[in-house]
């Protein structure tokens, strides 16, 4: 199955690069997994909400133009449902059956526009407590590869 | 105010280790990090249920032996409160104001004995989906300057 996963922003600290490349790594096992970075928006140090939703707004078509119709769109939000690895890994599943392609998006630091979160067909969460948008990328990586691996009867989540 | 967190096991990976002193380079600014790290007890491949049970009461022994009578003690697990970001600022403020330290413990990988969890002041959960008890340190590391953070009225959780 191929996983899509398109991000608002880039990497900038080591670590969570080196983390990202792991994840990268290890999932070949399971998946083609296609990467897209989008260019973040810029924005003056204390932005006004207009100009934040201008830039959302901006960022949202690029996300959009992105889509493909043959895949299911999860959009990550705080909003989104809250669920166990185990519930997503079964999730993945049922998505497999119908689809050749999942779409992960994970938005930039002020999150993603409301065409996007509806142009989506599920919102998940990943935590009630929030983390950077840098940070979500590797969690969501680590959430599939997890998944990924309860599905194939592996040892990684036990 | 002091805060100490405890964790049974090493970090092997590099990237993981470089989060974490990230994050400890940046919480000077906000408190005394004091972190203890236990052994984790060695088991066979495909531990019984009784060796689990074993290994977690003695990694428990050690855990409380490093517990102090003046300190407020938050468990890591996957039955404790979940909580938002803001949620755990405001926490670790009411804690602060009767308590000079706060200690967080965090478990190997099949979790703490009862007897640990028992000790313990309060039961936090950082997600509904399960991470490595290696990656559990680095987002509580994240979570604690995030919330303190808040309080100080900082810019990094916005």
């Amino acid at each position: 199955m191929q996983v899509t996963i398109i991000y608002v922003g880039n990497i900038k600290d080591k670590y969570l690069s080196e983390a990202v490349s792991e994840y990268e790594k290890r999932l070949k096992a399971y998946c083609q997994l296609n990467q897209i970075e989008l260019k973040e928006e810029k924005l003056p140090e204390n932005p006004s909400n207009q100009e934040i939703q201008n830039a959302l707004k901006k960022e949202g078509s690029k996300i959009i133009q992105n889509f493909s119709n043959k895949a299911y769109k999860i959009a990550l939000c705080v909003e989104g449902t809250i669920i166990s690895s185990e519930e997503f890994a079964k999730k993945i599943e049922t998505i497999k059956d119908s689809f050749a392609n999942i779409t992960f998006v994970i938005g930039g630091p002020y999150g993603l526009s409301d065409e996007v979160k509806n142009a989506c067909d599920y919102k998940l969460s990943i935590s009630k407590m929030t983390f950077t948008h840098r940070m979500a990328r590797v969690l969501l990586l680590e959430q599939i590869y997890r998944a990924m691996n309860i599905s194939n009867g592996g040892k990684y989540h036990k």
